[in-house]
């Protein structure tokens, strides 16, 4: 093996040269190496020869018909724990079905403004194989779009209820709500706040419903003031744990709907020289490596996001055989992480 | 647009109810849906009836002229913020450059222990248009067969040093090393220790480096037994820095060469009842997103990841059209971002 400074490029000449050597252009030299018809046969002759004479080395060309299937995945950002969970699991299962993965950043990406829709164009002049979505909104006409493209698509946590016959992927989010509450009740506390994220989502709707539902079954008053909307950002976790603070009666305990969330209920609470979870107890959501790197770590609902990307990829396998499963939502269940942050109330008094 | 139950799925039948409609075998079906010559004329007539009969929706197939190109993005692991920094350098770069990104975790999948050796397969097989390895450490062979095959590829931090030619892209780490050791100097401390990763690993050698050097041209001396090898795994960090705590004279400040190993050290200091930094003060390496979560935020020393990940892609782009880059390896510089771990000595006394 020789190398002569380039790295593992063809160490033969570029097709620029061979096209000089030729006295061509280099598109024409390119339709001789790509084998098409509508080149003049001296013409063909000058390039052949030029390659030949000058050692060109022809560039592996992509291989469709010897290609596993490609599949993409597309999510919201990459560079979050979430999508590393998810593609994780994605690439693993994936891998074991034979396919690949194709990821893109597309849905969120903006130009001038205005969200790109190339990674639809994309997908139906590629044909895609398949489609996952992760954490995606789609509007009705990306829906129609693809299910005139036939493009078989399965939604990994989709942030609203996806229209009727879609496939998706969730965590037993009400599940979570009750377990993290049921926890909560149990250690003794009665004033129990929750943060969730955006109102309309189903991820929060479906975890303050859990909350709910326990607190009723338990005879403990649902406060209104108890339950604080926002997004899932960690700022405006952050405000939205200072206006409980300053509520009459704070409550004892929070139940965040993020991890990430989590981190700006730390920070408003350390402001406020509250411990956790000495004075406040505080349960998060998903268990992303970052529980563990809080002080005190985090106690947590547990959302299996790289199973359940696994399982994502076993439906869309499916729907591409032709099948069509029966149900059209899979929930995998979720558990509670008990770390440091959260005890029974009181212990700071 | 009408659903049938089975999401985005094509609404007709699938290949296998066309060919007991036909009387055939499903392989024969499909040879003729994908317009394969070796089928009964008679055979095609019924098999061709039937499709028109129940509607049968072609599926879009993969055309390799239409698509972009695709290069491979092979990591070590996918969950993980390191290789989520990087993966989303990748997809940026690659998307400004119409190409799309194939991620696959295979170096270290393995099979009853062994690893697989699928990847390099694949990638020859499919024909891919170039790669790019995430903290990778090929053998003599794997860089063989890549360059038989003619396939482009960037190595992004590469563990060991490439073999000459190859072309690599990675951070300051010598100068990282220095500015790490310059902050500590400049805050007072002379008693400083390094955790390095593993002792043959390019950038472990490279900062150490950066750190003696700031420490003798400052006068300081260099004691051999605050130096300490290991891996970049959390767990061994921990029990490095019991070992450094337990030596007559314990630094006063402590640089480690991951953050994700500073919380190792945070854990043994902890555990020590030392405080950071008023006992001992603690910078990284990498500005991960845990460097904020951890508590004091960690000072550390801030690798670029996203930005050399866009700029392996660029070097990959001109790999591709047959440039040979003058320069095979890439650094790009590093920076300190100082945060709560860090403080003059002696504050704790």
């Amino acid at each position: 093996m020789v190398r002569t400074g380039g790295g593992s490029t063809p160490t033969g000449p570029t097709l620029a040269v061979v096209a000089r050597e030729a006295g061509v252009s280099v598109p024409t030299a390119s339709k001789v190496v790509n084998g098409r018809e509508d080149v003049a046969p001296e013409t063909r002759r000058r390039v052949t020869e030029a390659l030949d004479r000058l050692g060109y080395v022809r560039r592996p060309r992509f291989d469709a018909s010897k290609a596993p299937g490609l599949v993409d995945l597309i999510v919201h950002s990459l560079d979050n724990s979430w999508s590393g969970a998810v593609l994780h699991g994605v690439e693993e299962a994936a891998h074991d079905a034979g396919l690949e993965v194709v990821v893109s950043a597309g849905l969120t990406r903006t130009r001038g403004g205005r969200p790109e829709r190339g990674w639809l164009d994309k997908l139906t002049t590629r044909g895609s194989a398949g489609v996952l979505f992760n954490l995606a909104e789609l509007t009705p006409s990306q829906y129609a779009w693809l299910d005139q493209h036939h493009i078989p698509f399965v939604m990994i946590d989709p942030v609203l209820e996806p229209p009727p016959g879609v496939v998706s992927v969730g965590a037993a989010n009400w599940q979570g709500g009750v377990t993290a509450a049921e926890h909560l009740l149990g250690l003794g506390h009665e004033r129990i706040a929750v943060i969730a994220g955006y109102r309309r989502k189903m991820c929060s709707s479906a975890r303050v419903a859990g909350y709910r539902s326990v607190l009723v079954s338990a005879g403990v008053r649902l406060r209104p003031e108890y339950v604080r909307y926002g997004s899932f950002d960690e700022t405006v976790a952050y405000r939205r744990m200072l206006e409980l603070l300053e509520l009459p009666e704070p409550p004892t305990a929070v139940f965040v709907c993020s991890d990430k969330m989590a981190l700006g209920v730390y920070r408003a609470l350390a402001e406020r020289e509250l411990r956790v979870p000495e004075d406040v107890s505080v349960v998060g959501f998903d268990d992303l490596p970052e529980s563990r790197w809080v002080s005190p770590a985090l106690t947590t609902v547990r959302q299996p996001l790289s199973e359940m990307a696994g399982a994502a990829v076993g439906l869309l396998v499916r729907l591409m055989g032709g099948e069509r499963p029966e149900g059209t939502r899979m929930e995998l269940s979720t558990r509670l992480v008990v770390r440091g942050s959260t005890g029974a109330p009181g212990l700071g008094a």
